[in-house]
């Protein structure tokens, strides 16, 4: 298949956007893309959201982006995978470029989730597990979480506080992203402090949701660009059992590691390469599990990463270099879009202040559900 | 691009089904699908689904789908475009083997609708429309419909009764297809007598909602079988405004003949070579404009062939050969998978009492809102 260009970038600021559409915070997000990118009409658009349906009333995002920015009569497409649908968005369009069905797409990820009840958002949140084996018995999300945080604690040994590098690197990082949710660095006190919201999952743990738009315009052709260009190595998807009961090992993500090797082997590389990580800390211990399962700790040792201060943007495997879901902020559908942005912005060598030193290769993990449907990309600097 | 053959079949009746969840009403129909097609696993799971997240409470069908059926650890993704989403699933399923991305694909077209209460289907139905335009001044999808037929009856001069033929013909041909929501005639006495739904729509008029789930398996290479290979000679799909209001023509459907002329460049025949037509005739309203979108009538006259006895199984241009959505019924992301499985008994020379003659060439056509997302497929006979 063709190699597939990352030919232009855009977003919105994370936050409560009360002003704008969900139209128009994609919108914008999409005009700055192919803004970016100066080609005109991609060939088709693909649109990454999880629950407007239910937040906006509003389904077959596709058209209405498509009828929105004026992409009459190409095809528009919604794809969905709960909290990874932004990622599958994106493979979804890298695999009709590579296949020569289209030369070009714009990809875009939003999500619009401060208009709703808080209680409504999280029963839609709650549709992302199993319905009838987590949802009905009244597991909200971040409940799910809070059980696979526990057993974690309870097999490996750690206590909460061995988990707060996470979020402290998480929010340092967005300090200096201006389209982060939360831009300012927390102290240890203050994650320590946090209000419980789920035991052993605390406010520092959990990932806020915002209203977000990220957009990516890709091409079978490198553009003309002023900086260096980024092509696809590899996209890879797994799924796992849709309710965390039914999987062997709970605090193992089974779906993250298949995927990664799968992506690793594509692009012909191994975890060592990666010289950024954009993982999908929903919550801290999601923190812990990706790093494990994609090879960059032993089972369990996860957190001692980010203790002995690795995860930092400028040593040996930095993550959450613009805040990752943990303060940029999580707009389920669009998090995805945000993270292939950000891992581009670094191999571009235009992240700022928090910019990586290893600039060959870039990995974005988007997960769906508590592990249960999970695309990792690699991406690679020409 | 590589050939894609369709090589299994599968489909649940479409009925108000109580005893079933969703995940159990997809899986049976995918189990026949894969044994039909009788290869053990494919590669990836694409689900068209427009409604669970609300009608169900379940989001990721893809996930929920490839863990009931054990694909476990393999790709599975799910694909929004409202009404249209069967055959958009049906549509990436085809792009990725036709990509090499992968060899074998289980698409799914699923929707559980009889569980919740009427009041809160029609609101999610009316998702489909433009939330800000349509939805937002009370406008169900019914009533956009209505507004549509209004128009097009005023232009051309119809009356109510010229549209009969569509429904009579739809339902003496589901009187044969034990998958049909209704499985009997109905007479012309019942037609006009029917009650109003939305002025002009009669209840003869809509197609009725419904659980249902119809499954296909493609490969990228022809599985030895004792009936004839069919392929999916074209694929295209084009999306127009979201709003109705928003279009030049109302009366005429842009992006249905967008797509179906880019459909026949694809496969390098016209109108006059398609031996059945499984079109969306969601509203009798929308098979006239179906059938003088496609080229088989003038604008204005689609009318006239149902009146003419053109649209018979066994005359000019078959359609709604096994029900159509006004008989069949409409489980509104399933639909475009039982039309694509519809067309392709009609290839195999597999349709029983409605059997058509010429089966070399069959084309079916799904819509997402009110003609604003369009995906048409030709499936060859090889």
């Amino acid at each position: 298949m063709r190699k597939v260009y990352i030919s232009g970038l855009g977003q919105v600021p994370v936050t409560e956007n009360w002003e704008k559409s969900i139209r128009e915070l994609a919108g914008d997000a999409a005009l700055l893309a192919m803004q970016d990118a100066d080609i005109g009409y991609p060939d088709a658009l693909y649109v990454g959201n999880m629950m407007a349906i239910t937040a906006n009333r509003q389904a077959q995002l596709g058209t209405m982006m498509s009828d929105w920015l004026g992409f009459h009569h190409k095809p528009g497409l919604a794809v969905e995978a709960a909290c990874g649908s932004g990622a599958a968005a994106f493979r979804a369009a890298v695999i009709a470029i590579a296949s020569g069905e289209i030369e070009s797409a714009l990809v875009i990820g939003v999500e619009k989730m401060t208009d709703s009840p808080g209680s409504e958002i999280t029963a839609s949140l709650a549709t992302a597990a199993d319905a009838e084996l987590e949802g009905d018995f009244g597991l909200s999300f971040v409940a799910i979480n809070a059980l696979i945080m526990q057993r974690y604690m309870f097999e490996y040994g750690w206590r909460h506080a061995d988990f707060a590098d996470f979020s402290l690197n998480a929010h340092a990082n967005a300090a200096h992203n201006p389209y982060a949710r939360f831009q300012k660095a927390i102290s240890r006190k203050s994650f320590l402090d946090a209000p419980m919201v789920a035991e052993p999952i605390n406010l520092m743990d959990a990932s806020p949701i915002g209203d977000g738009a990220a957009a990516i315009v890709l091409t079978s052709q490198p553009l003309s660009h002023n900086h260096p260009q980024v092509f696809v190595a590899a996209s890879a998807s797994c799924t796992d059992t849709l309710s965390v009961q039914n999987r062997k090992t709970p605090t193992f993500l089974t779906a993250a590691a298949n995927s990664a090797n799968r992506a690793y082997a594509q692009a012909g590389i191994g975890p060592q390469d990666i010289g950024v990580f954009e993982y999908h800390d929903a919550f801290s211990i999601m923190a812990a599990l990706s790093l494990e399962a994609c090879g960059f700790a032993e089972p369990g040792r996860g957190p001692q990463l980010a203790l002995d201060g690795k995860i930092k943007f400028d040593s040996e495997i930095p993550v959450a270099t613009m805040g990752g879901l943990k303060a940029r902020g999580h707009p389920v559908g669009a998090t995805g879009v945000y993270q292939l942005l950000e891992v581009t912005q670094q191999l571009r060598g235009a992240a700022g202040a928090t910019q990586v030193k290893r600039t060959k290769y870039g990995m974005a993990q988007n997960i769906g559900g508590s592990g249960s449907n999970i695309t990792t990309h690699i991406l690679q600097r020409e």
